[in-house]
């Protein structure tokens, strides 16, 4: 019930999502959701918000591991693009359109967009602080990378065109290369040199 | 009729919207509501998309004929920030809310909100242009100051602070700014310079 609603978060938001299409979509008795969630379609959602971040978060965590920042942004970006042109421009941010819906009245809602988005960005900030940029930078840094990254599929959705997640990619990705280049040597008191692999501490 | 639905829309969206609210809002008769708009709400939103995004459009042109990219990056967003908090947080964008409900299924919606963000994009490209850097390059990056802001106005009203906002605009102000000192002087072949004054074409 709650990956159902997820997916009908991503298409179509919270208010013109029903209970009655979401046990149709889980294809559970609606009774059941009664059930699991006495609180109704708004604890639902705000279940589904939480799991789909979690999920994502994973998916980036792995991501970090295992390449550097700008390799991460661009395969995200691009995983972003194939799911949007496979689900014909339905599938959007599982977060983003519930938590502008409801972020003014819903506290759980909102609370669980808060909460995805802080891990979201907790994970970029640790991996640059890693690279060796400044805590205070990273910080900015990462708030820029996901804000860019929820802007990017607003507009590729809009445009019916993945060219906006790739811009925004690329630019960002390039930008954030060139500080990890500027800012890992730093640190090791070599301020200006080509860039290079840096170890995390 | 127009301005209430657009004010709606920013506050809760599309599908939360109903017509007899914009009515009430609007303080018109709900018959005069069909009359203008026979179409019903789609078209009025379609329409309120169109209006809000002109506006904020001549807004963004105003303050990039008086300013540099990197100070209107951040007039917008200490706007944006204070419009949040003077509203409690209810007040987003008027644009993406309706666009990442509807971008999937309503052809008139989709096409306002991607016209809105094109000529958003339009103005800091052109800016960006005359301040020297290359068309190629301008357009991703007015993609992604477009994105970023987006993106950031969202991640305010999750979070409740105007955080988000300030730190991805100075940011996103700084590269801008560092690309501007960097491009415009290459462009009269000297490649590295302080930044300084150029005038557009």
């Amino acid at each position: 019930m709650v990956r159902a609603m997820g997916r009908l978060l991503r298409r179509q938001g919270y208010a013109a999502t029903g209970l009655q299409q979401v046990a149709r979509e889980a294809r559970a008795p609606i009774g059941s959701m009664y059930f699991y969630f006495p609180d109704g379609k708004e604890q639902l959602a705000a279940e589904a918000v939480s799991r789909s971040g979690g999920d994502l978060g994973r998916g980036l965590a792995a991501l970090l591991e295992a390449s550097d920042i700008s390799a991460a942004v661009r395969a995200i970006a691009g995983a972003m693009g194939e799911d949007l042109v496979r689900s014909r421009w339905m599938n959007g941010c599982p977060i983003a359109t519930a938590a502008l819906e409801r972020a003014a009245d819903s506290e759980p809602i909102r609370g669980a967009a808060s909460a995805v988005f802080d891990q979201w960005e907790t994970l970029f900030f640790q991996r640059m602080c890693a690279d060796g940029i400044a805590p205070e930078r990273a910080r900015r840094i990462a708030s820029l990378i996901v804000a860019a990254l929820e802007g990017a599929i607003l507009l590729a959705r809009t445009r019916r065109s993945v060219g906006p997640l790739e811009e925004v990619a690329d630019q960002v990705a390039e930008w954030v290369a060139t500080e990890t280049a500027r800012c890992g040597p730093a640190q090791i008191s070599s301020p200006a040199s080509a860039p290079s692999e840096k170890k995390p501490t």
